[in-house]
């Protein structure tokens, strides 16, 4: 199926080369699906790749968490995740000016050079953006800036009246910008978020699990059909997978699901 | 001179273990500089500290921008850090929820294991405190949150209606908050900030320099003795010091000018 006819007014306005790499990838394995590999040892992250890499379209890492990393063995589980045609979306939740966000690209886990994608918080201003996107330019490479539109966790602050309307404002107009972090557990306001969007952007949403309302620590989770319905392009999904006893039919459940969902929303 | 004595009211009402054992170290040093390291290599840092060492009180680092970084060379710099009394803080500017803070504690940089201070957004909500906290606590040590209240770069979101005033709430009664960031260019604003946030925390601020108003790329710098004046309890320079020709000289103005405003401000 063509990337344009499933994604419809999204493929035409998107204006970030990493978004429309991400909407090929999806249509190729029929799956909207990020795995949240939010482990710390290399060996779980990469036998994790094994199993579900097949029914994945992104793999979400925290570079940071891993007790035993390696450059090499880093550069292996990326080798890995290119085999199976996953973008790697490392959720660094970058909050600095953009020199600095610029040189924490490099350093020695130099991010620039095997992240597709990054998040970064909108607070410290728009240049944010343009610091992480020369860092990519630095080694020769293009990438995607995902910024926090919403959060779920207690007392956040994005919320507050403003914050969201003058990120998206910022954002939006910026072609470094693969597009925004939703929350995925209320699909009301994420249909809210997707009309301040429009459509030249991505949403990715956490917080989605097929035993709905089932969370840990008292977090709520939201149906991943809903999500999608309701404007999610990407349901970021961790736990729910890595978890399981049955992870490759787990994943491949959730694939089928946010597909579905995807070509119900397209009237495919 | 005795702590209390200079620091009076801020003395008496802390409730961070780090902050008093700054506040004991500005005092043994006469000096409320913090040097911002903002470098690259290894060899770098250890000449900067060799060379103004005794007339800082403490060293920010960004473990994640040196390209030479090696678990045993970290470990040297901190060494040598320690020699001089002086606090590690890195400028790690930590943004996601608590448990993810928490291990990103640990990871390769093992920042629980070294740094005394690290700062935080507000943004994710109050619990990133507790999660750092928790990550000392994992190693059997103790530390301090510098939450970010103000910044100084175009467009940033801390100015929004509510945010500061909703991370001071939250912030003031958390014992393993340090402190909050402000802005020290702008001194009336900075005199607000310590207005909301009182005594019991501290006040770190960057955009300080003698040359004022003579920043690069169109920052503006304010006068040291002004923002101790205002509130601010530790002054953070960067390039003031590191890029000078005579750079224990201009430490040691830096330490004089923020060790007589204090004074000054304590009718000493």
């Amino acid at each position: 199926m063509e990337p344009a006819d499933v994604w419809g007014a999204r493929w035409d306005a998107c204006d970030n080369t990493l978004a429309r790499q991400y909407m090929e990838v999806a249509c190729s394995k029929q799956s909207l699906v990020i795995l949240a590999a939010d482990l710390n040892t290399m060996s779980g992250l990469n036998d994790l790749v094994d199993q579900v890499g097949p029914h994945i379209a992104a793999l979400k890492t925290h570079v940071d968490l891993v007790d035993d990393w390696t450059a090499e063995s880093w550069a292996g589980l990326c080798e890995k995740a290119k085999a199976h045609d996953l973008l790697i979306f490392e959720d660094q939740k970058f909050g600095d000016i953009g020199p600095i966000s610029r040189g924490q690209m490099a350093g020695i886990y130099d991010i620039r050079s095997w992240a597709n994608i990054v998040t970064a918080h909108g607070i410290s201003g728009p240049d944010i953006v343009d610091g992480l996107c020369a860092g990519w330019t630095d080694v020769g490479r293009e990438g995607g800036v995902l910024l926090l539109a919403q959060m779920s966790s207690r007392g956040n602050l994005l919320g507050l009246p403003g914050y969201t309307d003058e990120m998206i404002r910022a954002g939006v107009s910026n072609s470094g910008v693969f597009g925004f972090i939703g929350n995925g557990s209320r699909a009301n306001e994420l249909a809210e978020l997707r009309q301040k969007v429009g459509n030249q952007k991505l949403i990715w949403t956490p917080g989605v699990n097929l035993a709905v309302g089932d969370g840990e620590m008292g977090q709520r989770y939201g149906d991943p059909r809903d999500a999608v319905l309701a404007g999610s392009d990407g349901i970021i999904v961790g736990s729910g997978i890595y978890k399981s006893d049955q992870k490759d039919e787990v994943a491949k459940a959730y694939a089928d699901i946010s597909w579905q969902a995807l070509l119900e929303r397209s009237d495919i």
